[in-house]
C-alpha cells in the first residue's frame, strides 16, 4: 500500500485521538490485532478516518478522527477495543501517550486535482 | 536513534498541531530542511514537543504541541517556515493536511518506570 494519503476529513470541528507509542519487542499477536481494531474502528458510529505510521526510530503514531466525544467514549467501551487496550499495556507496548483533542481548523493541499491512487 | 519514546508534555490544555503527508519524489533539499525546521520549532516560545514517523506506505505524520494558539501563529509567521511551508507545496509534497486542534485530555503509560535511554 504505497503513496496513502492524508485521511480525507469533513469540516472541523470534530475530535482527533493522537495515539503516539513505542512498541515493545516481539509480535505476540500484535499485528493481526491492529489490523483488525482498524476494521472494527472504521465501523463504529461517528468514526471518521484514521492515519498511521512508525518509523525506523520505533514511534509510531496513529491519529484517529471522531465526530464527537460521545463516539470516542462508545468506541472506548467496545468489548474488543477493551481486550486489546489491556494486552496493549501488558505485552505490546514499551509506552504510549493519548491526546483526546478538539479539531478546530484544518486545511489540506493536493498537488494533482484529483487524488487517483497510484500503483507502482 | 532507535526507542524512541513519546513526548514528555505538561498537562492539558494546549494544542497540537497534525501535520499527515504524503512526499513527493526527490529529496531536493528536503531532509535538511525539515532537521532545520525541527531545531528551529523547538526554539520558539511555547512550543512543548514533537514526534514524527514515517512509514514504509509514504504517509508521515508529525505532530507538534504548543502552548496556545498565539505560539502557534508566531511560529507560521517565521521567515524561514514561511520559506519551508512555501517549498513545501512547490517541491516536497504530493499531498498533505494540516489539523489544528487543542488537547482536552491525555495519558501516559510507561513499561519501566524511569524511561532510561536505550542505545542498541
Amino acid at each position: 500500500m504505497a503513496h496513502t494519503r492524508p485521511a480525507q476529513l469533513p469540516d472541523p470541528p470534530y475530535y482527533a485521538v493522537i495515539f503516539s507509542s513505542l512498541r515493545a519487542e516481539g509480535d505476540n499477536g500484535y499485528a493481526e490485532m491492529a489490523q483488525r481494531m482498524v476494521e472494527l474502528a472504521s465501523q463504529q458510529p461517528g468514526f471518521l478516518g484514521m492515519e498511521s505510521a512508525r518509523g525506523a526510530d520505533g514511534l509510531g503514531i496513529t491519529v484517529s478522527y471522531w465526530r464527537d466525544e460521545e463516539a470516542i467514549a462508545a468506541w472506548r467501551q467496545n468489548a474488543e477495543h477493551s481486550v486489546a487496550r489491556r494486552l496493549g499495556r501488558e505485552q505490546w507496548y514499551e509506552s504510549f501517550a493519548v491526546h483526546v483533542a478538539k479539531v478546530e481548523r484544518a486545511y489540506r493541499f493536493n498537488r494533482s486535482p484529483s487524488p487517483a491512487e497510484q500503483r507502482p
